[in-house]
C-alpha cells in the first residue's frame, strides 16, 4: 500500500520516504510530513469524522499514521468552551477556550504529538523511545510508552517541577536529569539518537510528532461548526504547535471543509524566554537564542527548533506575539480559575495573560471570534502558586467557631428566613 | 411544566416536591430523586443520545435538571478503555477501565455530581453554595461555583492533600479547614445548612447531587455498545456512586435500551477506613462507623451516608467488597501507571488493588467482562508517592556521561547497526 504521507524538506523541497529522519541531507533544513490531501478526500469528510471516535483519532486519515494503526492513546476531542466571564474581564465579546488541560492522558496537548510519534516508532521497529523535554512531553512519552509496551529514556533539565518529574517516573520510564537547560538536553538527545537505534519523538521522529498538533486545529474548526475563528492565541516553546494549527486550517480549506479565511495567529511566551515573540516584535527573520529564566518551564526553550517558522506564520497571518512576566503568569492562572473554573499550568497563564494584553492593546478587536489555547493542567505546576494562598489554622467543628471564622473574614452570611429553613 | 422528577423517601416512600431537602420528615430516612422514566421515553433513545454532546449532558433527560438548563460544566463522556496489560498481570481476560481521572474539569468523577447539584442550586435560588468534602468534591464545587458565578464555602478535614487544597483555593472559594475528620465536618455542614440559606451540594442538595453519578453507568453501557458488563468494581466513600451506577443500569433496562441482566457490583475501600466492606464481609445489615486512618483520604468517610444502601446493592447483585492496605494502594497506583499509562490518585489505587484481589481470590471469573472505575487523577495525591522514587543527581549534558549513567543503571543500550544510523 502506498503511504498517504511522506517527508519533504521545508526549504529545498526534496522528498524522502518515511523514515526516522528530521533533517534534509541536501540543505540541512528541517523535514516536514506532507499528507496526500487528494488521497484523504474520500475519508476526511464531515460525515465520516462525525461518525468517528470522540478523540483526535476521528482525524486519523489526515494524520501520518499507518492505515492499519489501532490507536491506543485516548487523547483529544477536548472541550472548546465559551469564556464569557473571562471575556468580560478583559474586554472581549466572543472568546473561546480550547482546553487541552483535560481529556488527555497526561493532561497536556503533548499527548497528541506523542500518540502520532509512537505510532510511527512502532512502524520503524523501535523498541526504545525517548525525548528531550521541558516536562509535558516527558509525561506524555512515559505514559504512551507504557501503553505501547516500549522502553523509555527521558532527558530533562534538572530544574523541572516536582509534579512533572513524578508524572514521568510513575509510568516506569527512566528519567535522566541533565545539568543544563533544554537546549543542552536537546543537543545531547540528538547525539544519543545518532548513536543508538532509539526513536526520540522530538528528534528523529520530529516530523511525525509535529503533525499530531494539527488535531488541535481540526477540533477547533469542527467544534465551531466547521468554521474558522478570526484569531488563535497559542503558547510557543519550540514553535511547532502554532504552525501546525495553521497547517490544519489550510488543509481544511483545501479540502473544502471550511470556507477560505486568513486566521490571525498570536504567539504567547514568557518574557524570561521570549526568542520568538522578540523576533516578531522586532520584525526579524532570524531567532536570537536566549538563556531561559521563567517559571513557565514548559515553554523554556531558548533556541526553538521551529522558531523561524512560527514567527513567519504569525507575520503572514497578520497576527502578533507578546510575552508576559512571571507575576502576570501567576495572576492569569488565578484569573482563569476564578472566572471559568479552569486551572491551568504556567503555560496557560502565559496564554491567558497574553490574550488579555492583546485585547488591552487593541491588537484583537473585541467582536472577533478568538480561540485561546490552554495546553496544560494546573496540577502540573502547583509550585508556581506556592505561598500565594494562606494555609489558615483549622477551626473546631462547631457552628460558633465557623461563624466567628467567617465574620472575621468579613463575610456576613444572610440568615435564612424563618420557615424557609428546609433541609 | 410538570417536573419530570421528584423526591421520594427511600424507606417510607413519601413523596416531596423538588426542594433543597434530603431527609424525610416522617421517618428521618434519606430522600432520593425519582426520574419519570415514562416521560423520558421519547427523548432518552439511543439515537437522540448519540446526537447529543460529548459529555454527561447527552443523558440530560434522565438527570434531575430543569428542562431549560443550559449546562456549563463540560464533564463526563470519559474514556472506557480496554486494559490488556493490567489484565494480564492480574489474571483477567476482559477488563475495562472507566477513566474519570480525565475529561473532568477538576479531574475526578465529582464534577458529575456537582454539575447536577449546581443546576438545582440555581433553580432553588441559592447564591451561595458549599460542601463538606474529603477533597475531590471541594475541587469540583469550587470550580463549578466559579463557572456559575456563585459564592462558595468549602469545609474540609485539616489533613487534606496539598494539591487538593490548592485546587480549591485557586478558584476563589473560601476554604475552611476543620480540626476533625470528615464526619465532624459533615455534621457541622448540616448545622450551617440549617441556619443559612445556602445550598450544600452533599447535604441539602444531596438527592440531586447523587443522581449525577448515574451518568457513569449510562456511559459504561453506551460505550460497551449498549450492553451491560458482568461486573463493576467501584470505590466507596459515602457509598453513593456504586448505588447510582446500579440505578442507571436498572433505568436503562426499564427503558429497553439494554438487555436485562444482573450486573454484579464489587465495592472497594481502604482497610484504614472500611465500614462498608466490613459490613459486606460480615453479612451485617448495619454499618459500624470507623475512625479513618488511611492515605486514601478521598475515601476516608467513617460513617457513610449511603453505606447501608451500598452494602445492600452489593449483596443483592451477587457481588462482594474488599479493602486493601496503604502499601497495596501505592503499589497499585504504580502498576496501573506502568501497564496502562494511567496515573490515578489513591482512590484509584484502592480500586485497582481490590480488582486484583477479586481475581486472585476467584471472586471474579477471568472471562467475565469487568469494568473497574478509576475516579480521580494521580496529580491530586502526589504526596502518596513521596519518597517512592529516587531523585538522582543530574548529569552533565555529554554523551559519555549519559553512557556512564545508563550503564551504571545496568541498561546496556543496543548500538545501532552501521549505516542504519539515520536521523
Ligand atoms: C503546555 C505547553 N504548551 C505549549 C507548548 C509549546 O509547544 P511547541 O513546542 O510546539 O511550541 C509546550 C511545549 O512544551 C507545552 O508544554
Ligand atoms: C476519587 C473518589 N472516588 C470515589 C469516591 C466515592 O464516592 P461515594 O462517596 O459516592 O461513595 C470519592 C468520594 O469522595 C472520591 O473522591
Ligand atoms: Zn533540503
Ligand atoms: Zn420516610
Amino acid at each position: 500500500m502506498a503511504a498517504a504521507y511522506e517527508l519533504r524538506c521545508r526549504e529545498c523541497g526534496k522528498r524522502f520516504d518515511n523514515a526516522p529522519l528530521s533533517i534534509c541531507d541536501e540543505c540541512f533544513s528541517p523535514l516536514e510530513v506532507i499528507c496526500d490531501l487528494e488521497a484523504a478526500r474520500g475519508t476526511f469528510t464531515r460525515e465520516a469524522i462525525a461518525a468517528g471516535p470522540s478523540s483526535m483519532w476521528r482525524y486519523k486519515s489526515l494524520l501520518p499514521v499507518p492505515e492499519d494503526y489501532k490507536p491506543v492513546t485516548p487523547a483529544g476531542w477536548t472541550p472548546l468552551l465559551p469564556a464569557p466571564h473571562l471575556a468580560e474581564r478583559i474586554g472581549a465579546k466572543n472568546l473561546y477556550i480550547k482546553n487541552d488541560a483535560v481529556c488527555m492522558p497526561t493532561l497536556s496537548f503533548k499527548d497528541r504529538v506523542v500518540a502520532v510519534a509512537l505510532a510511527n516508532a512502532q512502524t520503524f521497529g523501535f523498541d526504545t523511545v525517548g525525548c528531550s523535554s521541558t516536562g509535558n512531553l516527558a509525561n506524555a512519552v512515559a505514559a504512551g510508552a507504557a501503553r505501547h509496551g516500549l522502553k523509555t529514556y527521558i532527558l530533562v533539565p534538572s530544574d523541572l517541577e516536582p509534579a512533572k518529574i513524578l508524572n514521568t517516573q510513575v509510568y516506569g520510564a527512566t528519567l535522566v536529569r541533565i545539568d543544563g537547560n533544554y537546549d543542552h538536553v536537546n543537543r545531547l538527545c540528538s547525539q544519543i539518537a545518532d548513536r543508538y537505534s532509539w526513536g526520540f519523538v522530538n528528534v528523529n521522529l520530529r516530523p511525525y510528532y509535529a503533525e499530531g498538533s494539527k488535531s488541535v486545529g481540526f477540533e477547533i474548526a469542527e467544534q465551531l461548526g466547521w468554521r474558522l475563528p478570526d484569531n488563535v492565541v497559542c503558547p510557543m516553546a519550540g514553535g511547532s504547535l502554532i504552525t501546525k494549527i495553521r497547517k490544519a486550517f489550510k488543509e481544511l480549506i483545501a479540502l473544502g471543509l471550511v470556507e477560505e479565511k486568513e486566521v490571525r495567529f498570536f504567539g504567547a511566551q514568557a518574557t524570561g524566554c521570549s526568542p520568538i515573540s522578540t523576533a516578531v516584535k522586532n520584525g526579524a527573520d532570524h531567532i536570537e537564542p536566549q538563556r531561559p529564566s521563567t517559571i513557565a518551564r514548559s515553554l523554556a526553550i531558548g533556541n526553538p527548533a521551529d522558531g523561524v517558522y512560527a514567527a513567519r506564520a504569525i507575520r503572514q497571518s497578520g497576527g502578533w506575539a507578546e510575552d508576559v512576566s512571571d507575576v502576570e503568569i501567576v495572576s492569569a492562572i488565578q484569573e482563569l480559575a476564578e472566572t471559568e473554573g479552569i486551572f491551568t499550568e504556567t503555560a496557560g497563564g502565559v496564554t491567558t495573560a497574553v490574550t488579555a494584553r492583546l485585547y488591552a492593546h487593541g491588537r484583537i478587536h473585541p467582536d472577533d471570534l478568538t480561540v485561546t489555547c490552554i495546553t496544560g493542567n494546573g496540577l502540573k505546576t502547583t509550585d508556581a502558586l506556592a505561598g500565594v494562598y494562606d494555609q489558615e489554622a483549622a477551626i473546631r467543628p462547631r457552628l460558633t467557631d465557623f461563624e466567628a471564622y467567617i465574620s472575621q473574614k468579613n463575610d456576613e452570611p444572610e440568615l435564612v428566613v424563618e420557615g424557609a429553613n428546609v433541609r
